[in-house]
C-alpha cells in the first residue's frame, strides 16, 4: 500500500546514504545506486586536487619571485677620486696601488677605501671605468689589475710643451666572488691628485 | 520487531542530519554519531580555508610581480653631443651650463634638451660619462654639476704645439627624485662642438 | 498523533533531499525548504568558482614571472683590446674596420672578434664605450659607425712635441635586433695596438 511504499523508499534512501564511504569515492561502484551526494564527493575530490595543484605551482612561482628580487636588489657600484689637495700622486719607484678615497658611491662596500681594492662580493659582469689627469712633466700610468694581471691601461708621455694630458679606460669583466681589482698607478710615473679628476668607478651589471 | 527497529534508524539517522549544523562544523561534537556527510563538511571547511590562504598568497605574488615589473620598466638613459657645426664653443667669461642638442637617446625624457640639465625622475644609482675634444689654443674644462656641487672634472692646458686634446671621466651617483645634473664649460676653456666629439651620456643603473 | 508527525517529517526530507538536484544548485528555488546538504552545494558551487579564478591568475602571474626571467637573463656585453703586439695600427688609405682581437668579455657572442662587428642579438638600449692611445706622430681618428652612420667619435691632431696622446668617448643607443656598430679607424690615421689601451666594449642596458 501506500505507506508502505513510501516508507520503503525512505528506508532505502537514508540507508544508500549510510552505505555510500564518502570519503573515499575511488572505491565506489558507479554503477550502484548512489544519492547526489556521490557526485558532490566525486567533485570535491578533484577540486582538492586541484587545489594540492595550485598550491604547488604557487609555491614554486613564490620561489621564483623571490630569486628575482634577490637579483634585483644585489646592488654593487662604486665610484671614488683619488683625492689628494691637488698635488702629483707620485712619481713611486715601483707601482704603487692607488688609494681613491674621495668617495662618491659604494653600494655593497665592495671598494675598500683604505686599501683601494674592490672586492667581487657576487660572480657576475662588472664594468669598470678609469680616468687620469696628469701634468706633463712625467708619464703617466694606470693600471687596472684583475688580481695579479694587467687588464687595461691609460697611458701617456712626457712632454714638455704640454704641460698636462688626460686618459681614461674602460672594461667589462667576467668575475668570480673574490675576485679583486685595483688600479696600480706604474712605477715612475704621476697623476694629479683632486677630488674630480682622477677616477675609478664599477658597477655590477648583471649577476651570475 | 524489524519494522520499528528500521523505522528507528530511519528516524535516528534523518534527525541526526537535521541536527547537525553543517555549515558551523567547529562547533558540533565528534563523539556525536554522524553521518559521512560531516566528514565532507569538515573537509570542505578546510580545503575553503586552504583556498583562503592561496587567494592571499598569490595576492602577495602579484603585488611583487608588479613591482618587478614597475623596476624593470623604469628606464632612464640619455646620451648627447653637443652639436655646433665644428667650432669651439666658448670661452665665455663666467662658467656656462653646456647645452648637448644633438641627441642620440632621451628615454624616460630626463633630459632636457633645452637647458642642458637632467633631472632625476626617481630615485636610484645612476651612472654619468662626459668626454670632450678641444683645441690646444685654450684651456679646456667641464664639470659635471650635481645641484650646485662640482662632482667630477675634466680638465686641460692650453698647448700652443699641440693644438688638440681630449678629456673625459665618469661618476656614478645616488641621486634622490629631482637631483638635477648638467656640464658646465668652466670660464674661460672652450671645448669643440661637432656632433661627434663632445658628449655627456647618463642612466639609471638601479632604481631605490 | 506523534508517531505519524514523525514519520511525515523523515519522508518529507528524504524526498527533498531526492529532489535536489545538488550539482545544479543554481536552478533550485531558494524559497523551497532544503536540507543543509543543499547550502553545502552552493558553497561548494562558490568555492569551485573561486578554485578557477584562481588557476587564472596563477597562469598569468606564471607568465609574468617567465618574461622577467627572460628578460633578467638576456645578457650581452663584450669588451676587447685591439691587440698588436705594441705595434701602431695604421694609417691607411682608407678608413678601416678596428678588429679588437684581445676579447676580455663576449656574452651572447654579439661581438664577432673576426670582423669587428658587434650586432644587436635583442632589440634594446645599448651602452658603447671607445678609448685609445696613439702616439703623436700621426692624427688619431676613431669613429664608432651604427650600420653606415658615423656616431661618436675621438680624435687627436699631430704633434711633434707631444708624443703620445688619448682620447675615449661613450655613447647610449637604442638598437634594433641586427643593427650593426663597429669602430672604423679613419683614413690617415693611427691608434696604438696591445692588449691594454685601445679598447671598444658595449652592453645591453635593457631590452626593448
Amino acid at each position: 500500500m501506500a505507506f508502505s511504499a513510501l516508507l520503503s523508499m525512505v528506508l532505502f534512501g537514508s540507508l544508500a546514504l549510510v552505505r555510500s564511504d564518502i570519503l573515499t569515492p575511488e572505491t565506489e561502484n558507479t554503477n550502484e545506486p548512489c544519492f547526489p551526494v556521490c557526485d558532490l564527493v566525486r567533485e570535491f575530490s578533484a577540486l582538492r586536487e586541484k587545489v594540492g595543484a595550485l598550491e604547488t605551482k604557487l609555491k614554486e612561482s613564490e620561489n621564483q619571485i623571490v630569486e628575482l628580487k634577490a637579483r634585483e636588489s644585489t646592488k654593487v657600484a662604486f665610484s671614488a677620486a683619488t683625492g689628494g689637495g691637488n698635488n702629483a700622486i707620485g712619481p713611486y719607484i715601483a707601482d704603487t696601488t692607488l688609494v681613491f678615497r674621495k668617495v662618491h658611491t659604494n653600494i655593497g662596500e665592495a671598494y675598500d677605501t683604505g686599501t683601494g681594492f674592490f672586492s667581487a662580493p657576487v660572480a657576475g659582469t662588472y664594468v669598470f671605468m678609469m680616468f687620469h689627469h696628469a701634468g706633463g712633466n712625467q708619464i703617466a700610468g694606470l693600471n687596472l689589475m684583475k688580481n695579479n694581471d694587467l687588464i687595461i691601461q691609460t697611458f701617456d708621455h712626457k712632454s714638455t710643451e704640454d704641460t698636462a694630458d688626460n686618459g681614461g679606460n674602460a672594461v667589462i669583466l667576467q668575475l668570480q666572488k673574490g675576485d679583486k681589482l685595483c688600479v696600480r698607478l706604474s712605477a715612475n710615473t704621476h697623476v694629479w691628485g683632486n677630488d674630480f679628476v682622477t677616477t675609478f668607478s664599477g658597477y655590477l651589471l648583471s649577476q651570475d
